[in-house]
């Protein structure tokens, strides 16, 4: 399929893909499509009403709009089937086929801005963010960067996800990361404790997953059932302090280190988009993980992984203009299916809301620099990773990280967009 | 000071205490105070003008309404000025000094009602929800119950406070508990991991604090001007099955095993009604704590912890009529004040938002029954607690646990109500 609007052969976001998002534009917020290097003002077309058939019986419920809103909270809660038939109709309003938004030039004129003349936002209210852990190789990395080459992988990781809470109001689409302060440890030898700036500064490469519907309390899904109750996908950057995190992780897991800032970009793609792109997860053998247990278990061969390309690019403070690619990594890796971590998590009795949002945990695969965070690359600050001409054990002020993700081979035309984060000294904090 | 209300001796409620909450009644759901049996419906206050004085150029800005609204959010972001001004309007309406109200008997009509007439709500809209551990008696009861009797304290317990983020989707106000069911590790001698429903299933008696107005991002509070950011305080019960938590705790914390319930009393009881009962912090000099650093510092005698008697009693299953007190304890052993606790989650780049709710974590001191949950009282399991003619290693099915608490000395008048909760059996779940 193409489109009559021009879409570079290299976009992430070709007429294959019809992400979803929030922007802003002259004081207006509404919900937005995009393609190429345009967004789609979807509250026009749907004021058009050239959505009404795919909304069904949504449309203009007693006066309701689904897309003049600030989030894409209305949108999301929709049975799968409307969301899906939304965004076929607007792949074909946008397709070469059809004239109905090409030839009215009105709205033409009015639904289709540049992307550069608007401001994208968080697309969803977040009632709650959890973080897992779902990659063998950052598991046992992540271990062995911090505790030695010996730790073994947690070992019930075959038999439950491991996940935790995150700070849900931390999560933004800002591109300026300020160095946050702390109680820290170091990452030297005397592992001292103080009080300052963070010194060992981390990014985490993670695919997010949005709720779509919520679940009455005490309703458990299953992984096949849980899987309409996602909206879709994000990427997003678990920063971490991981100095702050050090004095924190006992007894209670990440805090602190983790909540001055979690990112994500800023276009939803749906899982439809994703489904040409449906693989058999990418088994691991060598670690011998027990099975999953009944209730989480997903049919033999069934293609519940995606394959889904991610590369960190980092641009040095010395030279903001060259970007160093510095790892890739395939999703495929991922042990637990994000329809397997609603179902772990319902199993329990937790409810799920409309917006709530996962994090795979860090995308790391095995081999050298296939790893989504510097304490794997870098190996705790023990060996600083080569970036150009320069090495990095940690992140610099001035470094931007970039991380971007294309869904199947080249061409497909369905990704994620960037998502970039550059890092700004720690502010002189004065009390308040 | 009084009321023409009548309110009886022993209530929480008195003209003292004017808390604030939400409740619903023939399908409209609005803001009130409770006093005595009564709720008081503050948007036909506010509609009446009896208010305006109180919220000055908040009143009719743009035809703004503070308490017709389904939550207390508005209200809590107001300055902390406005917001006593307006607990003080409310107290002077309701005292026997003033006719405004008593003598408008079309308003007394409409306004008050029997609070056995209306529902209660959750307050506040709770973007995130943080819990944390600053009792020392349960920090260490906690490990030893867990670990064996030698366990130390965190060493770090003096220099910061012990916190993760709990699951703000699961807050409720609900009085049903189910018995939630997960992959589990017994609490006998071979620790066995199976998956059932949870036999280790607990109470966590705590106080939460809400956040009133929000910070921008990257300000920085301290203790003292943390102060003005709280909002006011419930009764918190962090439903903890210990088994489902078992598995969880490393490396990442507690997630399944606490996200099944947390429920909250309704009324917020504001600082201002709290006041005359702060107290200097009872210092445990013999488990020589390191002094907090000094950004989170407080200065030498300050009155910053709250003279608050809190008390557990169980309703056994088989004699649900008869309470048994099971538990006491003072709020005032808290190591840590709340705003300590915003200072140091701001301190590290954290944004507060309004609503943001705070746990204390069990509320334990020293000494027989002085602990805020059973894993203390009984040991881990091993040491049954009596109970009337039963013993409880755990809460069993249709226990019903009841908290209340009291600020200062009996007859002050200014209390949090009870709250209540009784376990009903786990369902037998259907994957959907």
């Amino acid at each position: 399929m193409s489109s009559w609007l021009h879409v570079s052969d290299d976009s992430d976001f070709s007429v294959n893909n019809i992400p979803f998002g929030v922007v802003s534009c002259q004081q207006r917020r509404f919900c937005a499509t995009r393609i190429g290097d345009y967004v789609v003002d979807l509250s026009l077309l749907e004021a058009e009403g050239l959505l009404d058939d795919a909304l069904g019986s949504e449309a203009g419920r007693s006066g309701r709009r689904i897309f003049a809103n600030p989030t894409l909270d209305t949108f999301a809660s929709l049975p799968v089937e409307t969301r899906d038939a939304v965004r076929s109709s607007i792949q074909s309003l946008l397709s070469t086929a059809s004239a109905a938004l090409r030839d009215n030039s009105e709205l033409r004129q009015n639904a289709i801005l540049p992307i550069s003349s608007v401001t994208v936002h968080v697309p969803l209210t977040i009632p709650d963010f959890v973080d897992y852990s779902i990659f063998p190789a950052h598991a046992l990395g992540a271990g062995r960067a911090i505790f030695g080459p010996d730790t073994p992988l947690p070992p019930l990781f075959g038999r439950l996800p491991m996940g935790y809470n995150g700070r849900a109001g931390t999560v933004s689409v800002d591109e300026a990361i300020t160095r946050p302060q702390g109680q820290i440890r170091a990452f030297s030898p005397g592992r001292e404790v103080s009080i300052g700036e963070s010194k060992a500064l981390d990014w985490e490469f993670e695919i997010g997953a949005f709720v779509a519907k919520p679940t009455a309390p005490g309703s458990v899904l299953s992984p096949s059932s849980a899987e309409s109750h996602i909206f879709g996908y994000v990427l997003l950057n678990d920063w971490s302090a991981r100095d702050i995190q050090s004095l924190e992780m006992v007894p209670l897991g990440p805090f602190n280190g983790k909540s001055f800032a979690t990112t994500i970009s800023p276009w939803v793609v749906l899982p439809s988009a994703l489904a040409p792109f449906k693989v058999e997860k990418e088994t691991a053998p060598e670690l011998e993980l027990a099975p999953a247990p009944e209730y989480l278990a997903e049919p033999a061969g069934a293609k519940t992984a995606f394959e889904i390309d991610c590369a960190t690019s980092l641009h040095l403070a010395s030279d903001p203009a060259t970007p160093h690619l510095v790892s890739t990594a395939n999703f495929r890796a991922a042990h637990w299916s994000f329809p397997q971590l609603l179902a772990y998590q319902t199993f329990s009795g937790a409810r799920l809301q409309t917006g709530d949002l996962l994090g795979s945990g860090t995308i790391s695969n095995d081999g050298p620099r296939r790893q989504g965070c510097l304490l794997e690359l870098a190996k705790g600050g023990k060996e600083p990773l080569e970036v150009g001409r320069e090495r990095r054990a940690w992140l610099e002020d001035g470094d931007e990280v970039v991380f971007s993700a294309r869904a199947g081979p080249e061409g497909s035309g369905v990704g994620f967009g960037e998502l970039r984060g550059k890092v700004m000294p720690a502010k002189n904090l004065t009390l308040v």
